[in-house]
């Protein structure tokens, strides 16, 4: 067995039966380990409290099943614009909870306003990893790299329209970081981004 | 006749011959007005200088026959990151120059490192319009956008490689910056910005 | 506090209520400038309403909370081929109008039918500034741009179908622009469009 | 056997002798009949002057053997806006001719100096179909459309930089164009605009 | 005055309302000419009737209002593969009908099984010109411009799912259609290919 | 140990000296099998031949080394239009011919001339497989999977320009074939066509 | 006529009278042979049971109509990682079973988990044809393909978000398999990759 | 100062001398620290050379001025599949080892040959991070990282042709990883790859 972290099925196109039974089939393969549903709708967010009833947290369209580890590494902040990146934010905030994680969510710097980042820059460096989630131009990880020595995991979000071609202009910018160092995931892949920061976390780099 | 702003030819693409006729053919027409000739290589450039003599003047790829009218409008700010991005930085100054405004370069500021552009934040706001030339991820002119209230043009280059893909990356960063009233030309296109400069500066808005 | 512009909220993707939220936020801070909501559909808009009473105007989407400036500078002529791009060119008109800016809209020219634009040349003349917006082939700012001296700022819009692709064919076209000088914005972005303005019209080039 | 029209090799990426053999092929099947190559180099051509000495013609990288047919029908319009453009201009010109059209090229209008256009109207009226070559922006053909009412063939061509793609941008342009009734062929494909043409003023269109 | 074609109004993204009022104002402004607006839905059809009554003919999302004028030239053969391609096929159609031209559809035909295509060659070959609709692979018409030496209108569909991409891949197809002359329109373009072969069938090539 | 066929390096890219070393290791590996080098070009050529002497092959810029097995399974057919896509056929014919297959080339077939195709139906009929090779519009596959009923393997190639873009246009087309069956490799990519057919004449179906 | 495989109708697209009338046509120029229609939806699936009662069996969106074959070739593998993309291997192996192939379906296997795959390597290579279906990356046709000697034919999925584009990232991946000789048919198109196995496992290779 | 780690010039797009100057203005701002060069040619490589002598090291393009901190972290292991992906993974083995990271080169791995891969899970377990290098398909960082649950760093090269892109496939590949928690960086990045590696391995994730 691979890994400790939790486990998760992606629920988009999935009815919720088939949520509920693949959330089954992960806690009985491995009882002590917290099971996760990504991408839930209002359905199958009800199927799954059906199922599990207290032993289940629903936030941010994850459902997560089973005890939550204690918090035993971190500080991950997890860093946003505003109000339209929240909810893929907050999935990377979720998931990175119930994986024993301790986060912090910085949710409004947005380098229209350098200020509100630049007050923030203290807070910033305490943390041991930074997830940093932007739609639009995907500035933000640049910016903030450039201000932390941390991991810096970016999040290229859906946010915007017309040239912003569903998340394409983030991921692009993302990729094309002038700070050195920038690590990248899926467009809207909070969750992604928040098993990075597992793996970041549960690192021992002593030789 | 529409504009007194300098008329250009585009030589990429043309013989050297070609382009000095198409000089003298706008040299011809008005006499009093700067004619340009821009992405001229070394031999189209050899070949404007013979036929011109001391009336050209030459920089960045780009000839200019004819005297330059005194510079009456500007500041106009160039703002790069650096070394790479100077050609394009430089083509937009030197046409601006050509068309009668005052230039300051500022090329050495990049969002990895922000002090460096905070530093300068004094004089760019000193600016009656500024030109952000970037590649890469493109952010500068997001950034630059929230520390100024004059007009940003923003220039995508094609320096990068990979997921830059000659351009398009921070071509899309900038037609979706985060900061309001960016506009964009096209990638590595320090002319049209600086022509684009060159309209704004001339404007008279008073009611 | 960067500039006097009104400030946006971004209200696609956000519920009335964070929209309300954000535009009373707006309000206190800054209580002498007018709080824009763009992209606001119907329920956000009746909220909005509900929330400001008398003191909200809303029109093409957009809620602006505030007593508008009187218009001082302009005039700015926003222009556009006929009824499908004018939803984008209101909104542009609108959040010009909303900084203090007077606008002209020309709303029925179209380079298929040259004479009804050539008839209009010397009221476009008269423009201290043009925003052109257009979709499917976005030939008209090339055309405008090569009748006016003013600054041109290109508006692409996503009116049309196939190979239009959203309005990319469109952006295309503007950024190649074979009229030096024009600077161009998102796709449907008549906001960014009349901030760009915004920021043009308030320059004072004097050195 | 399907026409009368001239036969062609495409001679990009073959050796000179497989295209002299494929024109060789082509005489003797239809020893009547004009033979083309196009896209030849200068090996290429210098191959086929050696292999048909005075039976062939080289124009624009194409060259003919066998007798023109007298121009019987036209005039056909080839419009393009100056000289970056004319390579793809004469090679639909030239191979015109090698299909007993008669051209006139009329080489020196574009949409930024609408006045040169307008001046040649009545000569455009006068044709019975139009090819109009245009790179960068491709706006050309909707403004021609606009003001004849001949069949119009559009050609984008590769000229241009940066967000112009390879020909691209004209290239969706041309595919929506506001003007109805324009079609489009392949990006610098002057040979195919004037086999369109040939097609089309060999119509009979009477019931 | 351009032309004697009918001249049209695009519906899609109109009110039922704006669409009757621009239809009145084509009819007003050339009461001899049939007025047409393309891309209807239930309810502008309807609005349409209710406003012109027995003056108007609906077809394939087309409302044409106005006497058609006798049927002078053609025949025009529309040509695509069976069922999915109709909608745009017999816009085309309908078009050509209301602007003269006599059509014939021949809707029954597919690279995929050749023989049905070559029953048919000899009606093809009586046509004065040729749209070829055609979705999916697109290679109709290349296919037809290798059996007829009339002009061919190919006409992408977005008919087909996945790599197809809304019909980029027929419209890519035949922009590199191996048999020469073939020329192109937007994809699911009936309107723009018959206004194309109204263009052609208009043609007077005598020198 | 997954199968009997020729294992290759893919000479792109690499130095003389390495394809060398790679053909080494795979004959000392399995002195049996035959080992390949694609994408060779002359110095890398002459360097096999220096190593392996009389051991080695060449074609189509393919090293083989080693005795090829007898041909028992086939025919296979590799089918082309003509001269541009022959190096890509001819690499396809001589992986199969090193893998123990008995191929057949016919290469002057293409869809704008039908009747060549046709003349060929029955002996493309005989054939156990077929591996179809086009550029351009990449319609040939189609046709020919409409007339066969065995495997048809389409390869298109990067032979055209334009709107070919390297090769997604034919690419696209032979994903979206009409013909149901037709399977599709990378843009080129004769080798892999090839061995697909080997893996497809291994085939014993029976159960 | 061509094969004796069965005749499908794409139902997408169509109304379900005319799907049930394609298929009534195919059964009565075919009486013997199963007549499909692939994509339907609810309302489709039950006019076509309307109409052909007890003759009619339906999965994964297929009506099939007519009696099956005996299942005498195969088995065909299909495989695929889990839930989401059952819906494309069970047309894909729907489709098969109504051409006569055996088919073992292995839906329990991915890349992330090697374990399991290994686990059935036995088992896949008792096949004597695979069809891999895989969305989001795509990897396991590369790992499949490295696994086993048959012919392995992949499927693309539409699953996925962001960056997987719709199924664009899986195509890619698969077009460039670094494991020789696999084929590749469209995104979401398990009738296509049935078609190719009906194709390949009728083949009789011996000479 | 924002972080220890060396500090790089991209020295692709400038002369010999503007990198030797920009790595003599990093060694005198820093004297204590690496400064790196990237993207050497050989001219460039032989000035660093001539201005540096002894304190320069060369490898894989990157020219590395200063000694080398001891190394304290680690292992990384750094893999690939062979000798076309060997450059991009020596620029990030070299760049870890500037940067004072123990690095493993994991050279002989690739999913279409599993059991070499799976030869090495054991040392591949004993890293504290993996670089994963890959083109073509891409697919190894997905396998990998099913495997380790240390943090995966994906790097997708420009190796391949057609449909690769120039590194498109593979990108979208690792970006759409089924394996939760890989990120990904620009293509052929293996500079960005290491210095992301020099982040993580600088974690103290304790509270
Ligand atoms: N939001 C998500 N984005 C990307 N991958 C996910 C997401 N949620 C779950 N997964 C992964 O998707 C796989 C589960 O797929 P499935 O078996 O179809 O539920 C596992 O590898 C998960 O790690
Ligand atoms: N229609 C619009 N298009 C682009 N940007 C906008 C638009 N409306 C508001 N914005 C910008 O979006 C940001 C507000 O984002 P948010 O905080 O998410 O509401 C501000 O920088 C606005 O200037
Ligand atoms: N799901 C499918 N995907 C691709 N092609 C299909 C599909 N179903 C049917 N076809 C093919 O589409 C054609 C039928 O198209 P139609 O005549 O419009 O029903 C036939 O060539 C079928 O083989
Ligand atoms: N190979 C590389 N790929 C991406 N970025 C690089 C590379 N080498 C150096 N850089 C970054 O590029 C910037 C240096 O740009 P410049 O000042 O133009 O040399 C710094 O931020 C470096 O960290
Ligand atoms: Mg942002
Ligand atoms: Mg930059
Ligand atoms: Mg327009
Ligand atoms: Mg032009
Ligand atoms: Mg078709
Ligand atoms: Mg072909
Ligand atoms: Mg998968
Ligand atoms: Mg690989």
């Amino acid at each position: 067995e691979r890994t400790g972290a939790a486990e998760a099925v992606y629920a988009a196109g999935k009815t919720p039966e088939q949520v509920v039974g693949a959330l089954r089939a992960l806690r009985e393969a491995q009882p002590g380990r917290v099971a996760l549903a990504t991408r839930c709708d209002a359905a199958c967010e009800s199927a799954v409290r059906g199922a599990f009833g207290d032993a289940v947290l629903v936030e941010a369209g994850v459902c997560a099943v089973g005890d939550f580890p204690p918090a035993e590494v971190g500080p991950l902040a997890v860093v946003c614009a505003g109000t339209s990146d929240l909810p893929v934010a907050r999935e990377a905030e979720f998931v990175a909870r119930a994986n024993g994680v301790e986060v912090r969510l910085v949710a409004d710097v947005g380098v229209a306003g350098l200020h509100r980042l630049l007050d923030r820059v203290d807070r910033l460096r305490e943390a041991a990893c930074v997830v940093v989630v932007a739609g639009m131009d995907g500035a933000l990880p640049s910016v903030v790299a450039g201000l932390v020595s941390a991991p810096v995991v970016a999040v290229p979000t859906s946010v915007g329209y017309g040239a912003a071609f569903g998340g394409l202009a983030p991921l692009l910018t993302m990729l094309n970081s002038c700070s050195p160092g920038v690590s990248v995931v899926n467009i809207d892949n909070g969750f992604g981004a928040a098993m990075a920061a597992v793996r970041i976390l549960g690192v021992k780099p002593g030789l």
